[in-house]
């Protein structure tokens, strides 16, 4: 399965590790590198399962780049819910820091359990995220805000859209006078906004990571799951990452499915595809 | 059921006939008639099955204001789809006419099959938009485009927010010189957008319809379904109505509901809950 080509279009090519949600973090890291992928994307869980100082050990050795920590955020809540949110994203810069990257991925919250006020919950995440910036600066660590689906606008993520998510890290760089706070670009979430190339080209090098997937439809029943393959879905995804990396960003294109059919397939097989896929929609546009 | 107080704070109180799919079309105007509801929006597949005629001397005779119709759109695809769409666009004006209401909404249509070109299907929303919009204005009807949910954006509407409703609405009445393309607004499809309530006022007199529903989580397997009665989900339905209300809109608000819960309960039962949410959350706001 080594890449027989040096490079082989795969340059700019990271797996995140819940798009081989069967595989350890010790075989994605060798299936990664049997493969020729340079880069991985981690996930907190993933981490603890191995512990965090065997974790780092691990990546280091490998020489893969980590293109992003998952996540730190959900700021929203009761009082009690948020100082356990402002210490447990301390702890998830810490482990950022170990694991050799400077990306933390920061999914916001939702609204509080019956509440309706969306302006109040947005209020908590500005505040949430310029307490944060400060520790995140003194570790050398960048705070990316991903904007969220509208569909998870409830549950998950009170950041809809990518205008916003950048309102946003502007209005914390203004409070905080920190540059590092900025966005993570995931295909899946952006695909439909009528803002969303202007956006980018707004965002210039607020762009700390772009995680790829497709747009499934219909919608499966766990709407999370609706992510498909590079190509198997409804997004111009090419067109995206010509505009992501127009737009300055010149970091690893992460790949990022949650998808129960993905998640049943071997992980060897899964990597295949998507190396396929990164050949096929994007090394043209990135290498 | 008949209202006891005159008006009972029901004055702008219209029912989507969608929101009691269980009755016909004649239960539905005898339900609204008898309880005291002045309105009623109609679906046409509720008048096919009546007969347009028939239909028309029904609300007729009633008294009801018929506040619209749904709907019309579904503007992209092949070229034979298209014509055939603007064939059906233009009964569906003609419906409108002959049932008393100058509104029908347009549903504009999602990515044609196996697209991913969602800047071309915008183009053709525009103008398929553009074309009817003289045959409607010829019969006294007004085009209300309807934002659907981002996550209705590949296989039912291009068209995903309010902003770009009416950037689509100016656009074409820059084209054709006529002022009748406007919004409808459906709390269910828009309540997560940051840019809502900017929208809203600028809006103003464009809005032509206003529907109401609640927004609920988690959402069910069927996204389509996961509406409920104001009150049960997550949206703050009395800001919006004070928004809209405040923009100028003095029609009545319309209570659209695709529910199953809410579909195998009777019509009866289910109009007391659209009538007393609406007493509770928003005659005080519109009465």
């Amino acid at each position: 399965m080594a890449d027989p080509v040096p490079g082989g279009g795969l340059r700019r090519l990271s797996l995140n590790v819940w798009t081989t949600k069967g595989w350890s973090l010790r075989e994605a890291v060798a299936g990664c590198v049997a493969a020729g992928v340079p880069g991985i994307g981690l996930w907190r869980d993933k981490v603890t399962e191995v512990g965090l100082d065997a974790a780092a050990r691990l990546v280091s050795d490998s020489g893969l780049t980590v293109t992003s920590l998952c996540r730190g955020g959900f700021f929203t809540g009761d009082p009690a819910h948020r100082a356990a949110a402002a210490s447990d994203n301390r702890r998830a810069v810490d482990e950022a820091a170990a694991l050799g990257t400077d990306v933390l991925v920061l999914v916001v919250g939702g609204l509080p359990s019956g509440s309706t006020d969306l302006a109040g919950a947005r209020s908590q995440v500005a505040e949430g995220i310029a307490a944060l910036a400060p520790y995140a600066a003194g570790h050398g660590v960048r705070l990316a805000v991903e904007p969220l689906h509208p569909m998870f606008c409830a549950d998950r993520a009170v950041i809809s859209t990518l205008g916003q998510a950048l309102d946003l890290a502007e209005q914390v760089a203004a409070e905080t006078g920190l540059p590092n706070v900025g966005v993570c670009i995931d295909t899946y979430h952006v695909w439909w906004d009528p803002e969303v190339l202007a956006q980018i080209d707004r965002a210039g090098p607020r762009i700390y990571a772009f995680q790829v997937c497709d747009f499934l439809v219909p919608i499966p029943a766990d709407a999370l799951l609706g992510r498909g393959h590079v190509g198997d879905g409804v997004i111009d995804i090419p067109m995206l990452a010509r505009a992501v990396i127009g737009a300055g960003y010149d970091g690893l294109i992460e790949v990022e499915i949650f998808n129960q059919e993905v998640w049943d397939t071997p992980g060897e097989q899964t990597l295949r595809t998507v190396i396929d896929r990164h050949r096929r929609y994007l090394s043209a546009i990135t290498d």
